[in-house]
């Protein structure tokens, strides 16, 4: 129930509301008197104090002016001047959505021209093979939650914007887990927080390509880097990816470049590991052409055999590679932290890039994090949940050789959290009739077509049918089971095109 | 100590490092047989054990090539073919940190041309008059702590990312917060969450301002907004402020203008609340000139008076304002969290251009937020955090009084965190001598100068000195002393001026 104060608040907006409305389009024209508060008071059966304070707040945003011992008077301006079609109710006829009232730059026109639709979402019961969330279960929520805690209980005295690049105790923690894990070395200095890789790419694209300027990207390929890139009106070039992963002798070919966007620790979605030969070639090219190269290592913690650790920024004499990795894919997607390894050449322009765009990464979360790398909970919450990811790999794997033995081919088990699955001597333009049968038989699948560029249609008419399958969020029995109908579908499917 | 393992990870580094720069380096070119485990375990006194799993790793990275029964090689295509000045310790021979390896784009070379220079850090016992920073004590601790506790108890099955415009609960309780604390209508659909206020205006920039095109700032006026367009190579169009705010009667002859960045609820700096009719005069020029509006809202929670509550974007109906408020001046400026209001025919390409920078705001902090807002303890905490901004204020007011009575002339006390504090007979060029001054006496002030566009020096002379005098930090004691001893550093310079 609402307290006096809450009606008397409830009444008394009905009453600006209408008074302001009548004064800005026109009926209560400047220099009208309004009514006393004694006979408005009467008239509407409210208190003379809800209608003084109705005047007051109508004074104080400039609409009447008071004046002790006269009657108020509507205020010279305080009409809307539109010369025609005025209307009393001009506030609610707002423009159709699509009317654009001003212009909207280069930018706001490539971002309105990519096709960023959302996936319908999963129904009840449905098996949803899919790449890219996380399970709930699997976050260390207990302790998150601790700290959480301990950085609350430790607020600092002043709180005030942080250096661009993050927080220090967070970036110290980084260094030296990234020493540790990736044999990766690099100064504190180098390393910037972001609001996850995406955030990283974004910087990228905007810091170093002009408009139609060249970016090397893998195709098959990482779509919304495709898209962080093709915003700023860059011009995508298109290497094609090989069991090895980026095919780096087409490189040459490709025309004038000034970025290479790669994931060599583990090309996506294909899952190779780029060999040296190729990573030195990348970066003589690199260096011929003055580009600069993304690498995206997006989840090197989920190696499941030995584990490849050298980085191609290991590798980098010449400060060209900027190194990128994320929290999105041990932790949480929703958490959006990520980070960069900038060039010393580059960290100055970086730090006034993410200054300037949204000052940096917020604080608590960055402690909390600092906190988990620190005293070790970091390394055992992501060996727990790499072995829980193997197992669901392992689940996978088995329920594609039982139900689909020689039908399919798989790409990529060597780490990450998705498989590519090809399905022999089925078109890649079945694709989406095995998604549809999938459907009916309450899985979903995720076809690999649209990790492709557009433009490359040509070698999708050469392709099987392919499958990225993520299994991240999905217990071994579920896992059984989807494959188990996923089998069915296909059945159905190759009774249909057969 | 270090464990056996961890011991065992060292020495296995540090070896794994002297091959891998070895054969990087090309003092063992491809083909080079290694030593046996046995050889080389019993020359280093290692373990054969540590031995192979270098050898692994080696091989798992693609430098060597093993074979069951054979020596190791080095792999075909593992040395860096650089032409010339190969060097054993390539690795290290980063270039000098200012020698670009690539280029930069347009808004790299704008960013890298703003001055974002770091304030000095404020020395132990000064006496900081900064406006920005927020109290550490003035945080809701318990009930922020309290929040984010039930949200991480409900953390969700499928951790993955959000709508781009922010997570629903918090649109929610955004929307009923709006709608009651600012008398603004909206749908939760117009709603968008940011990283703070200064993303709003960063997607604003990037997507609506073409490089070269215009766009109308208050001078003086926020320098970080200024910064935002000009990192996108708008031209700034400087209008006026005077007593009343924005100088509306200049628009008209600032020139084709695609934008216009506003603060009309508290001119920053100056204090003023834009009157009506003003408001009617900046809609008209928008309306003709097909312009974009900014309402930045970052303050309206601490107006010490009646409150004025009409937006901007409650007058606007042709679709054109945008309102930005944020979280960090009454929360925490280290939170990075803000909203906009967007006109309808903008949210799907803002949704775009905010999903492509970084996917979306965090959502813990947005759902512990979100819970605030909706039991009332926000409101509760802003009620109580303006009650004790207002007490600082006052003993700010009365100090100045005291101390320095008719010498200065104060501006903007009706709301905010700050005061402008003009200093009487002192011209702007001695601000730098009057801040040095105070320093001597361990008390920070921050001049209004650098608030003021750098192309209007003319306007510089015919002021006087001004202060921007922020009080948020400090507590009613601690105000008295240090404009105590601000008004002996004023007699100095005076002294010295004079």
């Amino acid at each position: 129930m609402p307290t006096d104060d809450e009606r008397r608040t409830g009444l008394s907006r009905t009453l600006y509301e209408e008074f302001r409305a009548r004064i800005v389009d026109g009926t209560f024209p400047a220099g009208t008197p309004l009514p006393s508060t004694r006979a408005l008071a009467a008239e509407r059966g409210l208190s003379r104090a809800t209608v003084s304070l109705v005047y007051e707040q109508l004074a104080a945003d400039g609409f009447i002016e008071s004046r002790t011992g006269a009657a108020s008077r509507v205020a010279v301006g305080a009409t809307q001047a539109t010369p025609s079609g005025r209307s009393k109710r001009a506030r609610t006829k707002l423009p159709a959505p699509d009317r654009l009232a001003g212009s909207l730059s280069p930018i706001g026109q490539h971002i309105a021209s990519l096709k960023l639709a959302d996936p319908s979402p999963t129904a009840p019961g449905e098996i949803d093979f899919v790449y890219g969330p996380l399970s709930g279960s699997d976050f260390p929520t207990l302790t998150w939650m601790k700290a959480l805690r301990a950085v609350e209980r430790q607020r600092s005295r002043r709180l005030e914007y942080e250096d661009p690049r993050g927080n220090m105790e967070l970036r110290r923690a980084l260094q030296a887990h990234l020493s540790q894990a990736r044999g990766l070395a690099c100064s504190v200095e180098q390393l910037m927080i972001v609001s996850g890789s995406q955030q990283a790419l974004d910087l990228c694209a905007r810091l170093l390509v002009e408009p139609g300027g060249g970016v090397v990207v893998e195709n098959p390929g990482y779509r919304m880097a495709h898209h962080a890139f093709e915003a700023y009106g860059a011009k995508l070039l298109c290497a094609d990816v090989d069991a090895y992963g980026l095919v780096t002798e087409q490189l040459a070919a490709l025309g004038p470049a000034q970025l290479a966007y790669v994931t060599p620790t583990h090309q996506f979605p294909m899952g190779s590991f780029l060999p040296i030969a190729r990573r030195h070639q990348l970066l003589e090219w690199a260096a011929e052409r003055h580009a600069w190269v993304i690498e995206d290592d997006y989840d090197s913690e989920y190696r499941y055999a030995v584990r490849p650790e050298a980085t191609l920024q290991s590798l980098d004499n010449r400060g060209c590679v900027i190194h990128v990795g994320t929290f999105s894919k041990t932790l949480s997607p929703q958490m959006r932290l990520g980070y960069m390894v900038l060039p010393p050449a580059l960290v100055e322009i970086f730090a006034g890039g993410k200054r300037v765009t949204d000052r940096h990464a917020a604080t608590g979360v960055q402690r909390a994090l600092a906190r988990l790398l620190e005293d070790g909970s970091y390394d055992r919450h992501v060996r727990r949940i790499r072995r829980l990811q193997q197992v669901r790999q392992r689940a996978l794997l088995d329920a594609l050789t039982r139900h689909m033995g020689d039908e399919v081919e798989v790409q990529g088990a060597a780490s990450g959290l998705h498989l590519v699955v090809w399905f022999r001597a089925l078109p890649a333009t079945a694709e989406r009739a095995l998604v549809d049968a999938a459907r009916q038989q309450a899985v979903r699948v995720h076809p690999i077509s649209p990790l492709f560029h557009p433009s490359k249609t040509a070698q999708l008419l050469k392709r099987s049918a392919g499958l990225v399958m993520g299994y991240a969020l999905l217990e071994a029995d579920i896992i059984e089971d989807g494959v188990r109908r996923l089998a069915k579908a296909l059945l159905q499917v190759r009774q249909q095109t057969g």
